[in-house]
């Protein structure tokens, strides 16, 4: 008997952020996978085995949860926010190329709040307009394209949301996109740090992105440079919808 | 007594993807504003008022929800989607800074899953790399904005994701897009028309963006442009991690 793989978003840490899709598909689970942290916030129960692994295994974990699924078993694959922004869904289907033997098998994709739209609604509407999603990490794209995709965003105007922008392992990158950001004439431009949104140790600053230290971001840190336009009005940060 | 106003994201259309925060929202509302269709979503009740309007009246409708908060009600604006990607979180922020009297009213935003996520995961992960949003309305907007973010966002490789491309109203701009991004190199890349996800009415298809024809978009379409390795395996398309 074939299983089924689904692909689930848990949201970025609170569970009142967690759709009612995604609770029903861990309710009727044989086995859960993904990074430890994302598999420790599915609640333990009879009947259901959890696979935590590290990061960085993501291609391993996708040919296992196929291989799972393949033999019966009723797989969930977790990630956090979102699993189709720079997430586990893009390796899932990576292992699925490499597999054609399990092409067929009945697989979802469910989604989830991702981190910049979840850091968004708490600090007002900075993606209100026009924007773009760079996932800063080098491990799998050249750091020129990273560049180069920075300086386009800032001709575009776009406000921009930069995931992963700094680790213990990439301590450097996230200094040098800020310096890009600053030589592109985005100095002015406001600088949203949000730390473990929802989370209990949520934490949520803004500067000027001249002001910006590559200090304040972490690899719980998302960030959101504001478009040219973009601007305070009492505690809230928001986008206009007009734009020149 | 002052009353609280929450923007809230219903999701693309299915119950099943609005979460519990935005539920709870609206079980304990008193008064829900939004678009008529959108106001439409929410199960009446004794001591729920809907105040449905037309679309193009998002400024009034914001600033009437700050209204009704500041005498008392516990008001909830909806939309669909995500509410703070091209939708009231930025309207309601408009009318807040043109009236400095309300700055103080207690306001939330509650995200939601935007169509680009509801959408990317029904047919694969074509935002698993870096990718913008861009609204084709140029109802706030010059047209030429427009379609210098389309030239550098093909420029930058995003994936590409479109709200709102073409309405009654605006019956030519998605076409002139489509010319845009065939000059500027993306002929050869996948276009993913996603139309009324999630609904019982839900369409998608996928084309060469060469192939692909204005009619294939109305306003309840959200199209994705992939980037320049997005692929398929099977029936999904997915966008690869890796990038050059």
């Amino acid at each position: 008997m074939t299983g089924t793989l689904t692909i689930a978003g848990l949201g970025p840490g609170n569970e009142a952020l967690v759709t009612p899709e995604v609770s029903a598909a861990l309710a009727s689970a044989t086995d859960i996978l993904g990074y430890t942290p994302y598999v420790a916030r599915v609640v333990p129960r009879p009947g259901l085995k959890l696979h935590p692994s590290d990061n960085r295994e993501e291609l391993r974990r996708a040919t296992e949860a196929l291989r799972l699924a393949s033999e019966g078993h009723d797989v969930v694959v977790v990630s956090s926010g979102d699993p189709g922004v720079f997430a586990m869904a893009s390796a899932v289907f990576e292992a699925l190329e490499a597999a054609p033997q399990w092409r067929d098998l009945p697989i979802r994709v469910l989604p989830g709040i991702t981190a910049m739209l979840a850091a968004a609604a708490r600090i007002g509407a900075p993606l209100g307009h026009d924007f773009c999603a760079i996932n800063l990490s080098d491990n799998l794209k050249p750091w020129a394209t990273i560049e180069k995709r920075l300086r386009l965003a800032a001709e575009a105007d776009f406000a921009i949301a930069i995931y992963n922008p700094r680790s213990a392992s990439r301590p450097d990158g996230f200094a040098r996109a800020l310096e890009i950001l600053k030589d592109a004439g985005c100095g002015g431009r406001l600088a949203i740090f949000a730390r473990a949104i929802s989370a209990p140790d949520e934490k949520i600053e803004t500067v000027s992105l001249q002001d910006a230290r590559p200090e304040m971001a972490d690899m719980k840190t998302l960030v959101i440079v504001g478009n040219s336009a973009t601007r305070r009005v009492g505690r809230w940060i928001y986008a206009p919808r007009q734009a020149r």
